[in-house]
């Protein structure tokens, strides 16, 4: 085996991730455990939402036209009758926030704007018809699209589905990520690191492997039941490293080496139609080439944005950050107040500079960095989504 | 029972939030299921990490020494010795990344500097003591602080504890919310809804009780087993609404009615020195009263910061926002392009409303709104951390 030293600009690999379909597989699972989850059907409601008006509010259900010329200096009078008979002329009704409208009803005044004395209510404002009102079918009219395919389900959805009596819902499953550590170092500390990082970006843990040697590395890439393979260590030039023989014969070799920094030894291939990363073994390392590659990928692989998941945020640099012209480099920032600091650049090769940084910044290919007291779009490493 | 119509000013609801201490509990939970969960303990190293000096490359281990005066022009020869020896002057080894210097090598070689010919390796670069290795305790020397109370884990957090050999952390209790429906109707929707709000900001379901009657709210307020209490319905001032009662009998009621809109008809108070939330049972305004009272206080219980969820963005608005001086409306926002329109403020009082927006905008109480063509900080719904 003779590997080439020139890692592919990394637009190829961002190319690559962005090639893969979705994942097909669908499930139903019950509502109340699908915020977050993708749905895989169009819903639509089978009656009106809500089947009858109700009352948007606290207060005095009436007919709209009885508050003709109403005012502070002409309060007109109602007589309170019960909300479970028809409206009449010249009544009100106490009703809840939620309850059905009396019949013939079509207003609801405000329980703050009736001045209730002895049993007559008196009525100082105009109200027109539907005020104060969920009409029938308002929230969704019978036959309409209450969600559709690809929505990822909030927590106010659910509540949507619910209304409309919905108890379960058919979503996009999680695509299944096999995690093959195949390092003979540190690898212990990539399977807890890829598990978090699978599980943040939408993909469930399928299977944890340890498999190092050439059968070992040939099964985990040939067995059904995963959707993404993920290995880690084993990849670099070393001679125990096993894992791209194993990629080269098992499979396809598609990118040898991307211009990132850290990370850059990372292989990208697929293997029964389904694709490959092959990550450095050092932590560091492997979480720079996931969350640049193997993220975007698990995303899109999950009908998500392919986006990197981390919130951004403009930042002053309060030192120079410098860089290689040629490669992407991820640095590592401290923050306070709105300065940021360069942990490490080219020289940190620690996890620690990636737990102590609270964001990063990508310096492109073409860019030999930014000078102190630029503005910069930095990522944060505590808030994603 | 008589009860105002004067809701309070918002910041009241704010302090009351802001007042409860955070959640005390703790438990040992598996570092593979740890991401996310705030750490209960500090955390120091027992040994170096690493234990040893380590490469940082794939390359060749050697003595810095050996490379005084190497350059293009001055290409100085090394032999190839075992990796498995010490180093000796004159000799390099072939090593992976990740793996230990042979001892008394100070320094590695990348790979693709190194010019192999025959067993001799030419070297045409000077390399300083510690260039291309990670030192023994670089990670964190023995002693040292690994990660402190309070620290959120991030999946890279998962990997440094890994490396100091540990399996297992103890992190702080998500805060147990028990959900009471209490209405008489919808309240089905605002289970999923509440369940999924509490999971989002890092609160477990102790359990979902439906109770509307005064002995069953009673025994919801009364019973262990919650660090907090979430009432949904039977807060208004219709005949059948108990729960307003029941806080009242059974523990202090704090604040009747907050000046914010949807959800104004938000009751707080506490038993049993536990907070307890009365939202509205109309699924918009228990959202809305929720994310904006709720959230801000059961993600302080958890030890997280108390602000909104959601990711902000600027935006410039496509039309005006109008909005009533005296109450914090939360005015739901549809975006296309970098432009927001509202869907509804007053009027809208439909969870479509909250579902169809991309993003909501809070007009502060003494403000009468935003004309058409500012630009507004808005909340994007679709991403929360």
């Amino acid at each position: 085996m003779s590997r080439a030293f020139e890692p592919c600009p990394p637009q190829l690999a961002f190319d690559w991730a962005d090639r893969w379909p979705r994942a097909s597989g669908a499930e139903p699972i019950p509502l109340v455990a699908a915020a977050g989850r993708v749905l895989a059907q169009d819903l639509t409601a089978h009656a009106d939402i809500p089947a009858q008006p109700r009352s948007a509010r606290d207060g005095y259900a009436l007919l709209a036209a009885d508050t003709l010329g109403a005012g502070d200096y002409n309060p007109l009078p109602l007589r309170i009758g019960p909300a479970s008979l028809p409206a009449r002329r010249g009544y009100a009704a106490r009703v809840a926030q939620g309850d059905p409208l009396p019949l013939g009803a079509d207003a609801v005044l405000p329980l703050e704007q009736g001045d209730m004395r002895a049993d007559v209510l008196e009525v100082g404002v105009g109200l027109a018809s539907s005020d104060g009102v969920i009409r029938a079918g308002e929230e969704c009219p019978a036959g309409g699209l209450l969600l559709g395919t690809g929505r990822r389900l909030r927590p106010q959805d659910l509540a949507r589905l619910a209304l409309a009596g919905l108890t379960e819902v058919r979503v996009r499953q999680r695509p299944r990520v096999r995690i093959v550590l195949a390092g003979h170092f540190e690898t212990d500390a990539d399977g807890p690191l890829l598990a978090a990082l699978v599980n943040r970006d939408g993909g469930q843990v399928a299977e944890v492997r340890i498999a190092s040697d050439p059968p070992g590395l040939a099964d985990a890439l040939h067995a059904p039941g995963a959707d993404l393979i993920l290995v880690a260590g084993g990849t670099g030039q070393g001679p125990q490293d096993r894992a791209f023989d194993a990629l080269q014969q098992c499979g396809t070799l598609q990118l040898d080496g991307v211009a990132i920094h850290p990370g850059g030894g990372v292989v990208l291939g697929d293997s029964g139609s389904r694709p490959v990363l092959l990550l450095p073994g050092a932590p560091l390392a492997c979480l720079c080439a996931y969350d640049l590659i193997g993220a975007r990928l698990l995303r899109r692989l999950a009908g998500r944005p392919g986006h990197l998941p981390y919130r951004r945020r403009a930042l002053t640099l309060g030192l120079k950050v410098v860089s290689s012209i040629g490669r992407l480099e991820l640095a590592r920032l401290r923050i306070s107040a709105d300065r940021a600091e360069p942990i490490a650049v080219a020289d940190g090769h620690t996890l620690a500079t990636a737990t102590q940084a609270d964001a990063f910044l990508l310096v492109p290919e073409q860019s030999e960095g930014y000078p102190q007291g630029s503005t910069v779009q930095a990522y944060l490493y505590d808030h994603y989504d």
